[in-house]
């Protein structure tokens, strides 16, 4: 069975934590049948770690890692791939691979014209 | 006129700071009329009051500016606002606005899902 991990950087407030289950949310609503948990690289639960954890527990045996960060720095490219790897070592059973993050992506350019009030 | 001015966060490494000229070629390729400048918050240049000023330079008499950034948090809500309010004083003759930031939209939810392996 396959998972998604929605994973973004992690906040000290609620409010942009919250952020990421509205996104889960929204990918459900598109997805009804795919299982979306959430984690936050940093500063806040689930971490990686326990968002793992939580797809393994739901029966998941495959999962795919999408970083939430528009721009490739060292998070996406080192922290959240380093931290995926140790939490999928304590998994040997589940295929764990990390998708690339949102940016760069024509989606993006559709998004802006969007928020510009030139698309409906 | 109208333009198009995109505002992120800004860095101190160039690489970030390129993507947006990246996310604005994207915007261009679907809207090749559209005039579309960029700008960040800090940290580097163009700053805000820069790009609006190459946005009136360039003939535009109104712009809208969208905010690359993913949550509501207080750049979104504050410091962009304020910047770009400070910038338009200076040009009195020229509308301008701040739209909402990229998230939340369904289209983020669809780029995940591209990103997971599971749109084509």
């Amino acid at each position: 069975m396959r998972a998604l991990l929605l994973v973004d950087h992690g906040s000290r407030r609620a409010a942009a934590n919250e952020m990421l289950a509205e996104v889960a949310s929204l990918v459900k609503a598109q997805e009804p049948e795919l299982p979306v948990y959430v984690a936050h690289m940093e500063l806040a639960e689930p971490t990686i770690a326990q968002g793992l954890q939580a797809c393994v527990d739901g029966g998941a045996t495959a999962v795919v890692v999408v970083p939430y960060f528009l721009s490739h720095g060292r998070h996406v490219t080192e922290d959240v791939p380093r931290l995926v790897a140790e939490a999928a070592a304590c998994h040997p059973g589940v295929s764990v691979e990390v998708a690339p993050p949102l940016g760069l992506h024509p989606l993006l350019a559709e998004l802006v014209l969007h928020r510009a009030g030139l698309r409906k």
